[in-house]
């Protein structure tokens, strides 16, 4: 059974619960995906995706988009006019014999300029936003995308792996993000975000972009994620170069059993503020030296729900693939952070499994 | 002198026409840059910029990306509080002294759900599209960003070159696209797309995804690009695996020679939409096969203007970059692309030097 397909089904449930005529998602940038389209149709391209209440859905692409879209998910296709983009996507719809009187739209995913030509079209129609209920279907994985979740995170840590054992072949940050770059395109995987790799001082900056200069002695926090049919994987590990001090290895692990202590204290419909809460504390006087979330879901998108955070909402339930990621980042000196990607369902399976103790090379 | 300082300038003297009292700007997403924010200040992470119409512009970055944004060409950052996201930045803004009666914000790139969000603070506020002219300004290159732009053409050239070298070491389409970017990562550059290579009847779709799979004989599309400090380049070429037959050749020479029929009707002041024109007669009972536009702007996103398309309004100017990029997709069956970056400046410069003739391997 296609569980993504009855995820597709949950989805029409709700708006039927909603009176939505259907669901209407787009994306105008051929350059990123709408994460919604990704998931409901497996569609990466310029176009939209109609999913009517009670019809099966559609995709509405350009004609250099064409047969791509045809080899989605969804079979059925229509070819875009060309015209401007909403004028093409309401004249199909119309075909289609929808009626558009209340319809649901992703106000996360629909610009200021583009919801200006949709109402040009879309006159008397009342469009209301979809995205909380999108994100929240999305944040309980299927079976099937648990399964692709397990076999991105699967490639994720056999590449990271092989870049650790390689490590002390790379002579700047940005061979090493080459390299996994590299080993993850050769299986025909996309990353899920572009490599970190931040040597040294470099490491105190979460998002440090890899330079092409002598990699940095000390800490070098290593961040990467492959995906795997569209779903992302994220593992972080921070390992040393050259000769750690006692008191740098003190500092690692104690971060290290901060990590495995909040994974620890996961448990079914457990507060994630809570759990945040628990890592903050746990730091004590390096508190203010942990500028981030603790983690957050992964799925198609490399952020998605549940949210680890201070003002989170959200509680632990089963189905849920997240990360957890502390880190410390001391401006201009060094930046620790030790991060896999887990699922609860019944109890906490860590996916990400590359060793966790200090490898220093 | 810092030509994208002037293009500051020039933007500040167009906010004070409009009567603008600043520009803000913001990032919500760590996946991805907004462009202008690219632009104007080099930084890629989440957050805001403002620029008023007549003081110096600053940054606003949550504490996590603060030290990355204290480094971006914006030297005045500050660090968000840990609360609401247009939250934090209204206090700033206030902080700074700025009046907010008649703002600019770029709709482009503000969803409806972020315009909820930022409403919510500034209440009073008249808040104007400034998307199109940030679109203008950037269509225009300085100085500065023409030798960036040259210098990502000529490493894209490279690395085209090399991967074509290698081409027939490389079994799957995934392979050689794990090559593309491996090459562009070890010198530190970020690919400007996912690189394409469509092999065979894959070819018929202009944005196919390599696949993991032995690579098919026949014509081959490579289409890559690198951005060099934030700049993107574009080129792609077709070559052929195998033998190709005489009907295959002629077509090929075909698609050239109007390619390069294209790039010769460049001239001042000519209509975009006439160039496509142009392109488009050429391709006489092909025409329907060419199904893209001829081209588009590069920058710092890698679709700018002018456009390249039947419905342009933009005509060639002086300082322009952008691509021409004709293909004919045969559905099923293959697909050939040429394409070239160029620059205009009193006469047309081809920034792509890689070889067209038919390469055959």
């Amino acid at each position: 059974m296609n569980s993504i397909a009855m995820k597709v089904k949950e989805f029409q449930s709700i708006l039927e619960k909603k009176n939505s005529d259907f669901a209407l998602f787009y994306n105008s940038d051929s350059s990123k995906a709408n994460p919604n389209m990704l998931y409901f149709s497996g569609y990466k391209g310029i176009g939209a995706l109609v999913v009517p209440k009670n019809k099966m859905p559609f995709l509405i692409a350009p004609a250099m988009e064409f047969e791509r879209a045809k080899k989605s998910m969804i079979k059925k296709a229509y070819s875009m006019e060309k015209k401007r983009f909403f004028d093409s996507i309401y004249k199909i719809i119309r075909k289609n014999g929808l009626k558009a009187k209340n319809i649901a739209i992703d106000k996360n995913n629909f610009t200021l300029n583009s919801y200006r030509h949709f109402r040009k079209q879309f006159k008397k129609t009342n469009a209301r936003d979809i995205s909380f209920d999108c994100l929240k279907l999305r944040e309980l994985k299927a079976e099937e995308e648990i399964q692709f979740l397990k076999k991105s995170c699967s490639y994720a840590d056999k590449i990271m792996q092989k870049a650790i054992k390689n490590f002390k072949d790379f002579k700047a940050e940005s061979e090493a993000a080459a390299f996994l770059e590299y080993e993850a395109k050769k299986l025909g995987l996309e990353t899920s975000f572009n490599p970190i790799i931040a040597s040294g001082s470099n490491g105190s900056m979460p998002h440090h972009e890899p330079l092409n200069a002598k990699m940095k002695k000390g800490f070098c926090v290593i961040d990467f994620g492959v995906k795997y049919k569209g779903y992302c994987s994220d593992i972080t590990r921070t390992i040393y170069i050259g000769n750690p001090s006692k008191k740098e290895k003190e500092i690692y692990n104690f971060l290290l059993d901060m990590q495995k202590g909040a994974i620890n204290q996961i448990k079914y419909n457990k507060k994630c503020s809570a759990l945040y809460d628990f890592a903050n504390q746990k730091l004590g006087k390096y508190k203010k030296y942990f500028t981030h979330g603790l983690g957050q879901g992964v799925g198609v998108e490399i952020h998605e729900l549940p949210n680890l955070t201070l003002n989170s909402k959200d509680r632990i339930k089963d189905n849920m693939v997240f990360t957890i990621e502390p880190g410390i980042y001391f401006p201009k000196r060094f930046g620790i952070r030790i991060e896999d990607t887990v699922m609860f369902r019944d109890k906490t399976i860590i996916l990400t499994k590359t060793e966790k103790d200090l490898i220093i090379i």
